[in-house]
């Protein structure tokens, strides 16, 4: 008998065995059978992660999150504090259910409380503010706040707010170095920090 | 000694003997002695229902929810994860409570981490949005979004936005053929489909 | 061996010894061995308390409450149901955490579901309302709503709304009796109730 590779608090659940190196689930958090976690995420208290779910590697998962089937996180994503999402845009309660499954990308951050509606994709480092209900697709590196969120500026890989650009098409630059090209509606990383 | 004709998951806290054929508790929830609670219900996980609430047939309680005392849930209403319900409206620490019970009609859908306010009465099928915050009484039928939430259209029986009407008085029919009578205020069931 | 002066629900876990007489914390929560709680608190089901708060007396704290590391609570503070805190403004898995602790000052309440974002300190007495999200600083005595949390008026320690005046400074009576000085950036506590 093989001691497992991550770690799973006593109180726990977990039926899965679809779980990375170095991963923590800590107590009163369930995670169905057909789940799959990468290596070294962390998984807070009162959590649940239903069948059909995928979380891939270095992912925060703060206390009181409930994921729903479909939904699909990446890499190095932050799930605040009891950030609330769901996967059905009409629940009524004896009706057939139609799944809108929710799509985080690589190196979100989500705010504490935050709420995320059916179906909704949120781009690559993207940052949504504490208590933020989004309703609609978020842009790559966008910061969104608000109920029903809107754009707010541009952030950087590292977390920090990108300086704002002025005139149509301009190149900024963080405090961390990296570059980037900035319209209205994208922005992109033209080069990492030196 | 009798099976109970409810499931209770071994992790769960139920004191009540008033619990529907069908209806499923799942861990960590704890349901209090004077709870009535109808058939065909589920309940989540990580729920609290005290002292005092009454809930009908076919209530669907995602994760995450507490339900304080007074509060009424009728049938076939739909609570989403991590939707918040409170019963005082000027709580103070030492100061005596004065509880204003949250009704919520039959057939309503509530969204995921929605608030409703105390003293709150949401109508027959109304749909209260993902985030919304309900400060107001919501009229049957009707579809609220925001914070705090407004009215935003109406919803059928079935769960699906009815088409908005331009005149003061008319007639709008939804896909699954049930037909309502619309005005400024008002949202009423003429005829179930054929 | 000596009985505990406070209570610990047989499903909690509690690793500090820093508890004050007659507070009591209930099942499936989780207080950690740094963190310090005065006298005659309660703490609710599915709370998470981390090391390094620090709790006044007479606080409650219902159910679903996770409160981080630098959070300060002072006297006869209220937290409403599924309240949400968080101590990092921004978050990014694999980057180092700057903290930002909140302050909560005596007598303050918060609304359920309300988000309090990090750094936030709260005065005495203020209000928060059902889901508001709080991103600055709250003055004493004020009432706010809203996403973003803005004033809406002024509360007695009672936690009655105060009547609001028309011009620049006046004076206003609760119906407990209190006294205030109100202004358009302050609201002060002139005399108590005879």
């Amino acid at each position: 008998m093989t001691e497992n590779p991550f770690f799973v608090h006593p109180l726990a659940i977990v039926e899965t065995r679809s779980i990375g190196e170095g991963t923590r689930i800590w107590g009163w958090s369930h995670v169905q059978e057909q789940v799959s976690i990468g290596a070294s995420c962390n998984v807070g208290e009162h959590c649940f992660i239903e069948n059909g779910v995928k979380i891939g590697d270095r992912v925060v998962v703060k206390n009181g999150i409930s994921l729903w089937e479909g939904t699909m996180i990446g890499n190095d994503v932050f799930l605040g504090p009891h950030a609330v999402f769901s996967n059905e845009r009409y629940p009524r309660s004896g009706y057939p259910k139609t799944y809108e499954p929710i799509i985080i990308e690589d190196g979100v951050s989500i705010g504490a409380g935050a709420i995320i509606a059916p179906g909704v994709k949120i781009g690559r480092y993207a940052s949504v503010g504490a208590g933020a209900v989004v309703t609609r697709m978020v842009t790559a590196h966008a910061l969104v706040h608000g109920n029903p969120a809107r754009s707010k500026g541009w952030m950087c890989v590292c977390g920090l707010k990108l300086p704002s650009s002025d005139g149509s098409v301009s190149v900024v630059s963080c405090t961390c170095r990296r570059m980037y090209s900035i319209s209205e509606t994208e922005c992109k990383l033209m080069q990492e920090g030196a």
